[in-house]
C-alpha cells in the first residue's frame, strides 16, 4: 500500500550551524517529509538519507494525479519494508542541494541574491549536523535506525560516529569510507563539463547551463550502472541503423545518455549538483581522525553493510574495508554481499535482496536485542 | 641500443581505396616509419600498429637533441625484443589520425579545403585496407609478424581476418572483439565534450577546441589507467592541501587530468580523435560475418593474446572470448593473462611482462614451426 498524497514539510534554523570549513551557514532550511506517527516515547523513527541527487521525497504522491511516487516508494508505505502502520519514516533533503533545503540557489540573507558560488563548501557531516536540529524539534532523541545508499550511507556513517547516543542502528548500502581516486577523477570531469559550459558564468546564470550539466550527468550515469547492465540494456544497438557510417550517428546507449542527461537539466541545478559533487569527493568517515578505526571507536550501534557486486563507483571491497575494521575493534556490525548486475544502482533498484536483512536488523532493534 | 635518428617516410596512393561504407577516399597518403634492413626474401618484416592517438614514430629520435624516443623504443631496436638487427620492423600511421596519414584535417581535392566533416566514417578495417597498399609497394608479401595493443590490436585481427596470407603471426594486447557499451558509452562522453565546445563549430574551427577536446582527452586518460594504479600514483590527496574547502580545489588526480588533457590539444586534431573515437565504437571482429566464429574461420596465422588483468576498458574477459571461439573451431591460439595494476596501458608501460613470451613466438615462427 502506498502512504497516498503527502506534502513536504519545511523548517528554518536562524542561527544554521558551522560547518566543518569553519564558516557559518546561516539561516538554514530543510524540507522534509514524514509518514507514519510517531509514538509516544518517540522510539519509532526511521531517518531515511537520499543519494546525490535525491529529495526528500521518499514515498507517495504529491497529488491523486501524480504519475510517480517517491523514489523509495517501493520499501516505504503501510506493510513495506519500512512499514509506515509501525516505524515513523523521515526524509530531509539535505543541504547544499536544491528542492527546498538551503543550497548555492537560495537567496545569500547579506547580499539579497543567490548564493551561487558565494555558498560554502560544505562535507557530509555538515549535513548531518543540520539535520540534527531538524531531529531535535521533532523529539527525536534516538533513531530507531538511519538508513541509506551512496551519498545516503555516507549520512549514516556519519550518524554511527559523530551521534553514536541518537542512533539504535545503521544501515548503509553501496557506499565507500572515501571515494577513491578513480570516483573523484569521473566526478572531476562532470565539474569540468559543467565549467567549460560558457553559459554557467562561474555559477551566475539566469538558466541552468544545459550542455555541460546534461553531460555532466551523462558521466554519472555510466557510473551507476555497470558493464553487464549496459551490455542487457543496449549491447551494441545502434540508435538508427543506417546510421553507422554517419559522422553524427547514435549507438543506443549514447542516445539515451544524451536523452536522460538533457531531462535532468529540467530538474536538477548545476551548481547544487557541484557542490554535492564535491561533498562526495571531500568524504572521509576518518575525517579529524588519526584512522578510520579510531573514527570507528565511536561507534555504539549495530551497523548493517551491503555492497553490491558489480558496483565498480564504489566497489564491494571498500565496504569490506570498514567492516573488517569495525570487527577488528569489537564492534557490532552485519556484513551482506550482494550479486547484483546492476552496478551501484543496485540499491535503488533491487530492495528484495536486501529487504530480508533489513527487517531482521529492525526486528532484533526494535525489541532490544541488538542495541 | 636505439635506433638512432630516423625520419619518416611518405607514399601517396593516387587511386585510394574503397572504404566499408562504400565511399572511396582517394588519394591517400600513409606516412611510416622503417627500422632495420628488409631481407632478400622479404620475410623478416613486423607491422607494429598503433594505437587511437599513436603515431608512426615508433622509435629511435627524430633529432639528436630529441627529448624523448618514439612511443615503443623500449621494445624496438637493436638486441631489444624487436631486434633491428634482425628484423625490418615498420609502423605507418592510421588514415583517419593527424600525424601525416590522409585524414581529416587533409585537403580534399574536391574542395581544395580540409576535410573536417566531409572527411568519411572510417573503420579499423579501412586503416588495414590502405596499410596493404603500403605493403605491396615495399615488396612484403608475407609480414612475419602483426602486433599492436588496444586499437592497434584490432588492426592486427584484421589483417588476421582479412589478409591471412599476408601474416606468418599476429600478437593482440589489451584488445576486444568489439568495445562493450560501457566504452561505447564512455567515448560517447568524450565526443560529447567536444560538441559542447563553442569553438568546436561543427569541425570548422581555425583553432583545436581547447575546452572540449582537454576535456575528451580526461575523460579517455580515466580509462587508461586502473582504480588501483591510480590509488597508488594519487591516492585522495590534494594538490593544495589548503584548498579542500575552496571551491575550485583539485585534487591531485584532478589537476593530472588537467594538465595532460591540456597539453594533448598541442599535439591532437579533434576532428581525428572524433573520427578515431568513432572507428573503436563500430569496430566488431565480425563486421559483415554472421559469428565471430565465421570471421576467425579466415584465420591461418597462430594468434599470441595478452589481456591484462586490471584493464576496464577492454577487460579480459573479452579477449577470452575471442580465445575460446578460435579454439573451439581449431586455430592456433596462444593466451597469457597478465597480472598488472595498470590498467589499460598496461601493454605500453610492462612490455617485460609480455616480451619472453613474444620473442619465444617470433622465434618459433620465423624458424618456421608455427607458420
Amino acid at each position: 500500500m502506498s502512504v497516498g498524497v503527502v506534502t513536504e514539510q519545511s523548517i528554518t534554523f536562524k542561527n544554521g550551524i558551522k560547518l566543518d570549513s569553519g564558516r557559518i551557514l546561516a539561516p538554514i532550511t530543510l524540507v522534509y517529509e514524514a509518514y507514519g506517527t510517531l509514538n509516544e516515547s518517540a522510539s519509532n523513527a526511521i531517518l531515511v538519507e537520499h543519494a546525490w541527487t535525491g529529495d526528500a521525497h521518499l514515498a507517495g504522491k504529491r497529488s491523486e494525479e501524480d504519475a510517480k511516487p517517491g523514489w523509495w516508494d517501493a520499501i516505504v508505505g503501510p506493510g513495506k519494508l519500512l512499514d509506515t502502520d509501525r516505524y515513523y519514516v523521515i526524509c530531509s533533503n539535505v543541504i547544499g542541494s536544491c528542492y527546498g533545503s538551503t543550497g548555492p540557489a537560495s537567496l545569500n540573507p547579506k547580499t539579497g541574491k543567490r548564493y551561487n558560488l558565494n555558498f560554502p563548501v560544505i562535507t557530509v557531516r555538515d549535513m548531518v549536523r543540520a539535520q540534527k536540529l531538524l531531529l531535535d524539534v521533532l523529539g527525536i532523541r534516538r533513531l530507531l535506525s538511519v538508513m541509506g545508499g551512496s551519498m545516503g550511507g555516507m549520512q549514516a556513517l556519519e550518524w554511527a560516529t559523530q551521534y553514536p547516543d541518537s542512533i539504535a542502528s545503521a544501515i548503509v548500502l553501496a557506499c565507500t569510507p572515501h571515494p577513491s581516486p578513480q570516483a573523484i577523477a569521473l566526478n572531476a570531469i562532470a565539474r569540468w563539463a559543467i565549467f567549460n559550459d560558457p553559459t554557467w558564468r562561474k555559477g551566475e546564470y539566469k538558466q541552468n547551463p544545459k550542455d555541460g550539466l546534461a553531460l555532466a550527468r551523462g558521466i554519472g550515469h555510466i557510473t551507476f550502472l555497470s558493464d553487464e547492465s549496459m551490455n542487457a540494456k543496449f549491447g551494441r544497438r545502434f540508435s538508427a541503423k543506417d546510421g553507422q557510417f554517419d559522422f553524427f550517428g547514435q549507438f543506443e546507449v549514447e542516445r539515451y545518455l544524451n536523452y536522460n542527461g538533457r531531462n535532468f537539466v529540467d530538474r536538477f541545478d548545476a551548481n547544487s549538483f557541484l557542490y554535492l559533487a564535491k561533498s562526495l569527493d571531500l568524504y572521509d568517515v576518518a575525517w579529524g581522525y588519526e584512522s578510520m578505526a579510531e573514527a570507528f571507536s565511536q561507534v555504539t550501534a549495530p551497523i548493517q553493510f551491503f555492497a553490491f557486486s558489480s558496483d565498480w563507483l564504489y566497489p564491494p571491497y571498500q565496504t569490506e574495508e570498514m567492516v573488517t575494521c569495525l570487527q577488528e575493534i569489537g564492534k557490532p556490525v552485519e556484513y551482506h554481499l550482494i550479486q547484483s548486475a546492476y552496478g551501484h544502482d543496485a540499491f535503488l533498484l533491487e530492495h528484495e535482496t536486501f529487504a530480508p536483512m533489513v527487517r531482521n536488523l529492525l526486528d532484533r532493534v526494535e525489541s532490544g536485542e541488538s542495541s
